[in-house]
């Protein structure tokens, strides 16, 4: 079967491999530069209305954003499609329809 | 062709819609959300060696990160796969393998 | 009673004002554009242990913090004496002496 | 002469260091850490409008802002008046008030 973030995963791996980036690769730092590149996504925004960001930002910083997120997965050996399928049903149980439909409330506020 | 990323998307906007919760997705709040679940990911190794970690704190946060990440390509009609191999190619031009080999140097320093 | 506290304020409202910037500064976006500088504070610190900084870096963007904690803090006429010595008395209570000793636990887990 | 910053500084040097907790507060992981708080001080913010905010929260986590960023300061022994001071220096030549005037540009598009 065809997976594209495992195709993603292999481009990024074998990147950062080329360029023997590995040694810096602690899981720590990882989520420090996920970290960091959100936080450049989020400058897209600063100061302005959501329908004035520059698109070609968000796309550049959201790249950045999975680049890292992927290197973390297989860093410590996850499935993403998983993790996040079982975080939905997680939700889905905190956010019950009935009670969380329409509203922003966290979970224990609902 | 089968894509678990576009699988991916399609389960968490069916969760979203389910929710109504539609009407707070505007992208500013999106990349605000994934700064905060990227930091929640962070708090995992506060204080800590990477070795010394929870896994499953691990992929609980970075579930929730790639769960805003996808919705932020999806309110902006993004190609997830598309933007991040765009990216590593420019990358690649930022960090050509004989300067940037075993150097942790940002590519304006190399 | 001198204030140092209120002396850099005044010169950062000062500075805010010359430049019509108030019209920008709501809540959200201080609370955002420190969150990016806190951030960039991080970024001296990526790939790296601690003791590579470049101390530079740190000043210039412990100063953006502070400048922008500064501005909130004006936006909602808080006192940041009172604040900050309030929080230190309420985490005194969820961090007694004698369970946090040398412990790196967050409350609910002491 | 009194300081309301230096008193801050001492009180919660003292809070620090009555629960032996030096030995974790090295520079990368204080950073990370005040990067947290204004992660928490953000979601006071997320999915709303400034004005729909809960001043006691934002009380709290601008007081966990302060706290860290204070304990960096104190960690590098930066005169924290000095570095904000600085700061503002150099931002009045990247922001001269006849071109910065009312924009929210950044310094390299002004």
């Amino acid at each position: 079967m065809m997976s594209d973030l495992e195709d993603l995963k292999q481009e990024i791996v074998q990147f950062t491999q080329e360029r023997d980036w590995d040694q810096f690769h602690n899981g720590k730092d990882l989520a420090l530069a996920l970290s960091i590149e959100a936080s450049e996504l989020n400058e897209a925004f600063l100061w302005k209305d959501a329908k004035d960001v520059n698109i070609e930002k968000i796309k550049e910083e959201l790249a950045d954003v999975f680049n890292y997120a992927i290197l973390i997965a297989d860093k410590y050996n996850l499935d993403i499609k998983q993790i996040v399928l079982d975080k939905l049903r997680r939700n889905a149980e905190k956010y019950p329809v009935d009670k969380a439909y329409g509203s922003a409330k966290k979970y224990n506020e609902l």
